[in-house]
Order: structure tokens, then C-alpha cells, then sequence
């Protein structure tokens, strides 16, 4: 069974000028009242920039994606959830086309303005009839409504919990208003930098560069969605896309304003990202790591992610337990030089480690501070250079377990 | 609460010729009737060598070993479980010269002669009146018969649920006889390449030089402990130890005999390993994973050691569900370059995937077979080279989660 459904959190951001969205259920999931099939149109060509996973086993449409972006003149991502059309050869090729070929036929636009996301079980073909007829009905409900909004988000989603929104104004327009960002994602589990497991859209009545969009969305997801882990374990599919339409500006951004959507875009990752974490199968806590004193952001980064990645430092949170010694030990094997004499660990602003020896605190005081805030927060100075990252993860529990024993079968 | 103990699996070997052993509860662990002390003592001075952990942050008792071996002149190993005296800085390297000391006076040998080991909870200083008199009193105790072989392979345990001993004889004496070699180990969790968080020791009759010695352990421990895995985390006491004390003939070992001792070496550290994943924390199964037709021995041991440490891999083997999209996408994110196209993967024996895409196969039977079965073993062909490697991991259960998100508090 999956977990009971929480509505989102905060208000539904409103959508950027130019796009209409909706979702449904087509019947790729059991369950009738979840969406499985999200379209999200611009009205006017966008320009269109990708990042996707480095696994060497990647899914079919992560591969159409790639060969596509950046670039300029797309109309619509086709998205869909419960079979994630990974390891299914070149009859997956064949579905992807085919599903972006439906959905430019549905829309109105040149198959080539069309990519595709798709998330759930590995392995498995896709019920390509029951798609098509989904493509077809939805891109007859498309709008620009909350509700829309909401059953687009939703069509994401696999064992998340609540739909993954985020709404961000930046910049001034050529009339004198905002632009607009909106951003939606979707994962639970199988996250694991670099990226989670997980799709990911960002959708902007910006006008901007493939270039710099390509460049920006790279920047913004390497400080985010790549400083991300549920489990450690990299998906076929992670995508996250970009799409800029310029409809409340046709003059590609610079200067100031493309200052102010760097910033905005960042912002809408990282909101996602740490979305992502708490919502981490079976979590009771998101633990956020602050890596500080490395000799370079990426020795920061392993730092990080070897205690994001320890089970016992996962579990010692769920249990409530300031277990230093198995954070500083997970960081000991991180692959990266650094003197442990020098290293000082707070959790949650309790001073647990230093000079390489155990500082006398309150036990249970740092015990209940961990029980008594759905957040953690872990820092970690390695007292040694200017490299740092901020780092998300989830901690362990026999949720996890139970969620993940039960999946497939 | 510590899980329930069970005996030891088959006899209790026998001791090599010229070492006397003991165990008792000297009072770091709770629980009266726990060994927490070993002590182990050989009649004449042997040979010692030592492979030891690789995190930076590595306790008091690691770097008094490393220093001394390989070495000649070695009389006895003192044992203790329950705290291992990690990240208790200059007071931790007292402590264990202590325990150093303590141990030559009761055993009549010079402090230079005796090794310690230590595992149990991190960042807490040794209690040293304890453990002063119980090295007295286990001094007293000394023996070779199998119920003090038994006790001191008890001291070893921590959250081990049985003590874990192999025997092996191997080559011809010059009285004509053969050779014997004991290996005892513990280690259950913070189990993560290299070494597992574990202590081991293998003592024998044959005597061999400190250079055989070091290369042979050390070449034993890479294809063995070094190949285990339950939950990925380095500790920062792994130890092995080798002991050889020439009681059975006093040459060293040369020729056809030395090659019979490598091979016993392997097979000792090899079934301990075995047993340690078998033992691994809450694990209903222990998994072998057999990679075949990598580049290299290390790009194996890449893709075995991803496969092993993916939650999502460890928790479907405890469903018995053979959902072989985790591992070919676990094998993807190794960081080794391979073809998927030309991998092919068989779960006890049944073909499920090849050509990168899913095979027809009968998933009940799979799942039966993974059910009814303690081992589950995975094969990986990658189709590419002649690079193999056999890793061996245990499955992730939500008794895994609750014994660790209750261990310290």
C-alpha cells in the first residue's frame, strides 16, 4: 500500500504567462484517484535546456531529452508516471517517440517541439494504447487554474507523499510586472546524487538564451538536486528541464534581470530539492549537512554525502541519538584529506566534537532537539580550506524498509 | 535489547599447538553473561602482521598496532568489546599502552609483545579498572581447550548474534603431521569495504617470515574482508591480525608448505567474512554477489560494492523480489565504464535480464527461490573483460533500522 497522501504544502504558486497544464489518470497506477499523465503546453515556442543522470543505464526518454536540448522552439512536455520505459531496449525508443508524436498531434505542434519525462518501475513496457488515449483526453483539459496546476503536479508523482510545487517572482518586465517561475518535481526514493531520482520542471515567462539556460539550470541543479540523497541510489531517469516561452518579455534576459533568474532559479531548486528530502520514503526527519572548511567544494561534497549515505548516521537520527562518532567516522572514509584534529561537528548547534576527542555536552538535551524538530541540522568543519556545500538527506527508518520490500511485487 | 544469541555454527575448532586462550566478562558490556575480554597468548614469540582500517579517523588501539607490525617477537593479543576507544584522543593512546602493559606483566612477556584490539562504542574512554582486572583474571584463566576457545571468541562480539571461529589444516610438519590454523572474527554492523568494521585473527603453528606474513594476510584480507559489506560505513577499529608462532616446526615456511598456507589463509578469511555478512545487523539473507567481465578486479569490485550498498537493492532481496531494474541501475552508477547492452544478470541461477532489456522469466519462481533460500546469489556478467570479483553483503530489514536507532541511547 502506498503511504496516505498529504496535501501540498502552502499555497499553489500561480502559473507563469503563456503555459497551460493539467493531469489525469490514464491507468498507469492502480490506485483511480491518482494522476499518471501530466502535460505542460506553452502557447508560444520556449527555449528548452535539460540536465539528466549520469547513470550508464539510462531510460529511453532520457536519452530523447538529451539529443534535443538545449534548444529553442519546444511547445510541450508530455509526462508520465508508474513505468519509468528504463531497460526496455529499443522498443522504449519507440514508445517515447511515439509518445511525444502523440502529444504534438494533440497540441498542435511539430513532434520535434515535444520531450518526455517518465518515472515508476524499471523494466517493464509501456501500455502504449492506455497512454495515447491519456495524451489525447488531457490535452483536452489543459488550463491555467490552480486545480490544473495541482493535477499536473500530482501526475508526477510515484511514493511521494504530497505533490512538489514552487513559485518564484524575479526581474522586471518590459510593462513594468515580475516575471514568473513555477516549479514542479516529483521523489521519494532511489536518490542519490548526482541527480536524485527524480523529475524535475521549471517553467519561466522569461525569455532566455539555449546557452544561457543551459548554463544556469547546470549551476543551479549542481548546488541542489546533486546535493540531494534519500538512499544513495542514482535512478535511470533523473531529469530535470527548464522551459522559458518569454511571454511576459520577448527580449532574452541579460544584466540585472538574468542576475535575478539565476537567483530565482537557484531558489526554486533548492526549495525542491530540500522537498525532496523531507519527503524521503519513511522519513521522520530531513537532516540538512553543512560541510564547511574543505579544501574545495567537491572534497566538501564527498564529506557530506558519506554521512548522508551512512546508515547508521540515518538511523542514529531517527532514533534521536547525537551519535558523533559515527558522523565523524563517516566522514573519516570519505575519500578526502583532512586532519580529524581539526574537525568540529554541531548538531543542531550543540558543540559534540573537537580536537579530536569527545567535548562533554548534554546528552539529552541534544537528544530531544533532534526529536523535537523534523529538521536536523549537521555542520561539519574540517577547519582546512574554503570549500563548502549544503548538503539534504533523510533519515533511515523501518518505514523505509517496509515501503521498499513491498514495491515491486 | 541485544538480539537473541545463537551457538556457534559446526564444531568448535581446534587450537594450533603452543597458544593458550580465554574470555570473560570483565563489565564493559551490561550484560554479565557477555565476554568482554580476550586474551590470547602464545608459549614462544611469533610472527605478527596486521591489516588494519582505512578511514582517517581510526582509533587509539589501530595505530598502537600499526606501528609494531609486521614484527617478530609478538606473545600475546588483548581483546576487549564493548567500547573501542575511537576518538578518545591522547587519552585513548594511554589507555591502550596501558592495556599493553597490563597484559605483558600477567603474561610474563615484554610489553613490546602484545597487540590490543578494540570495538564497541565510539568516543567514550576505557573504563581501565575494569579492564586492568579483568586482564589479570582472564591472564589466570588461560587454556587450550575448546570451551576457552569458545570464550575467547565470545569477547570478540559486539551485536553479533553468534561468536564466529574457523579452522584449517594445511601442508606437513616436519614431525610429519599438518599445520593448523584458527581464525576468529566478529562484526555485524559499521561493516563497509575496506575492511568491514570488524576485528579478526588468525592464529597458526607454522612459523613464516614478517614479510610472508604481511603480503599473504594482506592479499588474503583484499579478496576476503575487504570484499564484505552490510551497511557501506567504515569503522575506525578494523583489524586483522595474523599470528604464527612455528610451535609445529620452527623453519619458516618456504615452497609447496607456504603455498599451502596462503591457500588455508584464504579459505580461513574467506568463511569469516562469509559468516559476517551472514551476521550482518536484522539480515534474513546473506547475498554473494559474483561480477564477472570487468576491465579490471577493481571495476568488479566497483560494481559489486554498488550493487551491495544499494538500500534499494538490500531491501527488495528481503521482500524476495527479484527487481533486477535496482541492480543493473546500481551497476550504472558504479563509476565504471561498460556496455549495459552486453550485461547480463542472474539471480540464483535464473537469467533476468540481458541485451538491455528485461528477459521473459517466471518472477514467482524467482521470488520463491529467493525466499526459500538464505544465500542469494547474484551474478554480473558484464560481458567486457577479464575482471572478476566475489562481494558478499547481507539484506536490509527493518530489525536493521530498530537496532540501530536504539544501539547507543
Amino acid at each position: 500500500m502506498a503511504p496516505a497522501e498529504t496535501p501540498l504544502r502552502g499555497p499553489v504558486p500561480s502559473l507563469p504567462k503563456g503555459f497551460r497544464v493539467s493531469g489525469l489518470h490514464a491507468g498507469l497506477k492502480r490506485n483511480p484517484t491518482r494522476e499518471d499523465i501530466s502535460l505542460i503546453v506553452s502557447d508560444r515556442p520556449a527555449t528548452a535546456a535539460g540536465v539528466y543522470t549520469q547513470n550508464l543505464v539510462f531510460a529511453a526518454p532520457v536519452a530523447f531529452d538529451r539529443a534535443r536540448t538545449p534548444g529553442t522552439g519546444f511547445r510541450g512536455i508530455i509526462v508520465n508516471s508508474g513505468n519509468a520505459n528504463a531497460c526496455t531496449g529499443t522498443q522504449g525508443e519507440t514508445d517515447t517517440a511515439a509518445m511525444a508524436h502523440v502529444t504534438a498531434e494533440a497540441i498542435g505542434g511539430l513532434e520535434s517541439s515535444v520531450l518526455v519525462m517518465s518515472t515508476g518501475i524499471i523494466g517493464e513496457f509501456l501500455p502504449m494504447e492506455t497512454i495515447e488515449n491519456g495524451i489525447r483526453t488531457v490535452a483536452d483539459q489543459l488550463a491555467d487554474n490552480e486545480e490544473s496546476v495541482l493535477r499536473a503536479a500530482r501526475g508526477f508523482m510515484t511514493t511521494d507523499t504530497r505533490p512538489k510545487l514552487t513559485g518564484v517572482t524575479f526581474g522586471k518586465t518590459p510593462e513594468g510586472g515580475t516575471y514568473q517561475m513555477l516549479g514542479m518535481a516529483k521523489g521519494a526514493a532511489m536518490i542519490g546524487p548526482k541527480l536524485a531520482t527524480m523529475l524535475g520542471l521549471i517553467i519561466t515567462d522569461a525569455a532566455i538564451t539555449p546557452d544561457d539556460a543551459q548554463r544556469l539550470l547546470h549551476q543551479a541543479a549542481d548546488l541542489t538536486f546533486n546535493c540531494v540523497s534519500v538512499d544513495g541510489h542514482m535512478s535511470t531517469n533523473d531529469t530535470v528541464l527548464l522551459l522559458a516561452n518569454g511571454a511576459a518579455g520577448e527580449e532574452p534576459l541579460a544584466g540585472k534581470d538574468l542576475e535575478a533568474f539565476e537567483s530565482a532559479l537557484k531558489n526554486a531548486c533548492d526549495v525542491l530539492a530540500h522537498e525532496i528530502a523531507d519527503d524521503g520514503e519513511g522519513a521522520t526527519h530531513v537532516i540538512r549537512i553543512e560541510v564547511t572548511g574543505a579544501e574545495s567544494r567537491e572534497d566538501a561534497r564527498k564529506v557530506a554525502r558519506a554521512v548522508a549515505d551512512s546508515p547508521l548516521v540515518k538511523t542514529a537520527i531517527a532514533g534521536a541519538d547525537p551519535n558523533w562518532g559515527r558522523i565523524v567516522s563517516a566522514a573519516g572514509y570519505a575519500e578526502v584529506s583532512f586532519d580529524p584534529g581539526r574537525l568540529t561537528l554541531r548538531v543542531n548547534g550543540i558543540e559534540l566534537f573537537k580536537n579530536a576527542s569527545p567535548v562533554g555536552f548534554d546528552a539529552k538535551k541534544a537528544s530531544q532537539s533532534i526529536r523535537e524538530s523534523r529538521e536536523t541540522l549537521i555542520e561539519i568543519d574540517l577547519g582546512d580550506g574554503p570549500g563548502e556545500i549544503r548538503f539534504y538527506t533523510s533519515d533511515l527508518t523501518a518505514e523505509y524498509v517496509r515501503l521498499n520490500a513491498d514495491y515491486h511485487t
